[in-house]
């Protein structure tokens, strides 16, 4: 079929490729209709590589999707063609000793899409497994249904959390993870969330997506914002989506006592973490890989409007364009959060 | 002063009352500005007891109260005269050992406003810890602080449920606090709620207040509603607060395995549980007890509109009509939910 | 094979049986060498009968079972022939919605041995899934071995009680199940255990496996044993575990504020509960049913002697007594606990 | 009174001081018996200093202690004079947003014996609020009660890190902290601890405190062995003890997917953290500072003979030479764990 695929030479060809299409009994085939370009997309496309997985044969790009289900197997009960659906791209082994315990998400064998030797979806067909693919509500559309999966990493994050209604976060990055940790950090239970970045463009953006209080760290420290905010207590929650280890460092100032950090962003160099500094508050620090179980959460919250994830999406783009797509996404204007392509 | 006292004859007079007012060194004297009615308030007056609590001395009624710090103690930082205020009704003694635990609600020694032989706020000053008053965000109204009590209730259930985002709450019960208990569970993660009651205009009532789904038991079935709703998987919570010993003892079949139920409600009789059917599904139940370290929560959530009570305000009557606001308590129209009375 | 089989009728035979012993590649085969008689067993031979349960055809009885490994299937990788293991007798749907939650005793769909229509292990030899069959230590017997089951009940419990350590614990009723639930309590982090019952030989046993605290409830009262050596604080937690309605209702008196209640035994009846005295003191409730993700857990407090199971196997029967050995259940002498039959 | 004072100067007197003795309401006046000499101790008599901490003035030293009561305050009604009892050594403001929300140990206001300027006990005689003072069980000896400090610090280290029963946990660092953090572990729920120094000495004494295995960090890798031990799955649970910025830093290899982490050294340098390492197992960290309500649980367990901190004691010195027993705590023989000072 037609795809856009990624050569090892880091050439981005819409063309053909022969994949696999099985239909096992437990599996559905799907017509996709949108897909989202991750930040992970843009760097197989600019660097060849992710840390230890290298695109070393041609690789179907893309894995934020939403569909159309056009064919199921024969042990499927709860989705039937023509159902409108979006899918989660890691695949465990189900008899995993981290699946059997709830946590497939840490199943070293997960198959994830567009993660080399894994193809990816920017292509009109694929088959996933049904227990893997969620149907859409009515009011929830092909483009918010393919912002199911950067949500779900906000909401895995919120979920870890363990938030007390009416606590204050701080989320430090306006990124595109930053923003959906925000939403849902308030979708989870805050009363405020505390957003950093010194991207002016960005915080303009999370100050009008709910009660979130933008700090440009170039101008403000975040620890005095939180500590004048607080009456010298601290944020009950701290967020890292920067994924820079000068940022994650440096957490213990702005925190309360008993309060929490979690670490989302992935800083590729080693913090330099005060611990003494964390003990005095006794934090606790949650670390988030991926998501588990979800999905249908995100899509509850978007369908009943407590999420809205449409101002993320700032650009959409038709298949044939997939490479401008790309293009865009390498070097985005500013205010750009998420870019989409439509296969539909 | 001139107070709305309860005689031990239940007689309701707006009359001259001599109260103790000393002003410790951690206390704040506040000018009340507006009480709202409780149905304990209204059961003191129409019964003369709640249980083992006989009003058998002429007490001040009412405990939902906001107004204005007009003078403050000598060891009192953090609120200055002018301050507008709300105020916690329970004062703990802080060297108990649960106080000291952190759990300062289940201090048998609490003092609690309107409980005798504790005089309540429906006067024009009290003197009260400061500790146990909130400053009121700008935004924030005196009859909104006058209803962060009842909310109180409602956000100290969603705290001890430990909502996951994305959770679909069961609110049985749309009275006062099956009201507050929505909107809670709502702002403090769940996707969605499902309310019922018999009463058509509470649940029309509740319906405007967010993504709630009204189910009038006499029309339909909880059970077979949150079944369609979840593909056969049940409700992730239960809030219990319709108070009624029959309502309350039949909550297995609407929750799903590994669910939690919180009982909020206080049902006069004993609850007939089948603990085989829960076991079954390895239910959680949470029982409470007014609330602990929520005022400030609930003041968080209401300043950044994740909370909105107003809707639930119904009337507004001076002080000096106390007796008609109490006889309308008494016999509220159909869709009344809270009446206040202001003093400023 | 030979094998103790019940019939419709109830008669119990030691007799030839044809079952299926197909070993798929997932699977191992077992040479089943101790087997552990249970409540259940004794319940269906006496009734033909549990519950919804009903003894249609022909069962072989038996579930708390030890033996040796004989066979592996193809994708076996941990286990080989000669290994001493015990099994985990209730298969779940991996795929089950509980099942990929980690919550697999919650699936509806699990096939538990001796549970009609699913046949028990009371014979020579039984094909098993791999991943729910466990390596015994080198310093654990294949008596102990098939007491893990039993004790997995117990370790459930305490797991989900969330002991803090040093916690007061009760356990009502030192039934198999009681002694069991107190042994893992001590293992998992409780001070001390007081046990009640009425039968004094229960209580002279249960005070020689550690620190507990025998009360026999025909001479003294539990809450005043309680209050006394907590100076009328508490106990943390309360197991109940005798499974009677009456016991299982007066529960809050010698509770702690904030303390726990896990109904492990299953009553009948339904519970009369007096929800009021529980909210008073916030009581958290939680239900079991079976257990999941604990014979590893079991078996490592075994090595580590931390638990000892062995005063609690009354008697052995050789398989060929296996009809005496269920006689002696069926009427047991005083001080009887667990009785085991071994077939190796 | 006659006591062992700190000079500014680094001298260590036996010399009298005046000290105020008043006794509140609330207060008991306690004979001291036994006090045990902490590493922070030795470090204020060898360096003059902890951090920002500085002895500027004369300041009596030693905060692990047990006692008589011989006076009790006119509001105090659990302690009687003659009672045997230990005493927690830091007095939190009870009206702080720390103690009140249950966590007094983070309180900054804590006044802590022998942390200048607020004096320590080794003296006759000191008054302390009843509300911070144990009374020992009958079979608990001074000796062990002035062990309840120490032993708290591993016991609030075992409470936030939420064993599971069964657990596999990881000590680093046989110091004090460190086997009293494993003896902790043990009783709070592990199945089994592996312990690692490069003192063979101390991992010698560790191995015959219970189901300890020792390693030698100096032959073997602790992750070749937890790995080994658990099929390569992991340990569920790490306690850092060592207090080393190289030791705490490498600890995502050991540990299982979704493992924890529990910082209860302080090391004094900034640790070189890999957080995509932890990420990948979903580490949770918990840091802790000192201990919380957990004294009366310390004494719980030692006793029911769940601890026995009896083989930590290696040595008792008489009062008069306690300017002995502190040279030797400074150049412990081999093997030392804990010195005591006798003055009863």
């Amino acid at each position: 079929m037609q795809a856009l695929v990624l050569e090892p030479d880091r050439k981005l060809n819409l063309r053909q490729i022969e994949l696999d299409e099985q239909l096992g009994p437990r599996d559905v085939r799907i017509a996709v209709h949108t897909v989202g370009i991750c930040g992970s997309d843009v760097h197989y496309y600019t660097h060849g590589r992710i840390g230890p997985f290298v695109v070393r044969e041609p690789m179907v790009l893309g894995h934020e999707a939403a569909g159309t289900v056009i064919e199921t197997g024969s042990e499927v009960g709860n989705l039937h063609p023509g159902d409108r659906v979006c899918m989660e791209p890691g695949i465990p082994d189900p008899d995993s000793r981290a699946s059997r315990l709830g946590m497939y998400n840490l199943d070293p064998a997960v198959r994830f899409w567009a993660t080399p030797p894994v193809h990816g979806v920017l292509r009109p067909r694929v088959v996933h497994p049904a227990d893997y693919t969620f149907r859409l509500p009515d009011n929830v559309s092909f483009a918010e249904g393919a912002m199911v999966e950067p949500l779900a990493v906000g909401l895995h994050a919120a979920a870890r959390a363990r938030i007390t209604p009416g606590d204050l976060a701080v989320v430090l990055g306006a990124g595109p993870i930053g923003l959906v940790t925000a939403l849902a950090a308030l979708a989870g239970g805050c009363g405020r969330v505390v957003m950093t970045d010194v991207r002016q463009e960005r915080l303009d953006l999370a100050a009008k997506l709910g009660p979130i209080t933008p700090v440009n760290v170039h101008e403000q420290s975040v620890g005095d914002v939180v500590m004048q905010m607080t009456d010298g207590w601290g944020a009950d929650l701290i967020f890292e989506c920067a994924g820079s280890a000068k940022v994650a460092a440096d957490l213990a100032e702005p925190l309360r006592p008993g309060g929490t950090i979690v670490y989302v962003g992935m800083p590729v160099e080693p913090l330099q973490l005060d611990i003494v500094a964390l003990q005095a508050k006794e934090a606790r620090i949650e670390t988030v890989f991926r998501y588990a179980h979800v999905f249908d959460r995100a899509l509850a919250l978007m369908s009943s409007s407590v999420i809205d994830v449409k101002p993320l999406i700032t650009a959409t783009f038709p298949f044939e364009q997939s490479a401008e797509a790309f293009d865009r996404a390498v070097a985005p204007p500013p205010g750009t959060v998420k870019i989409q392509i439509e296969l539909g």
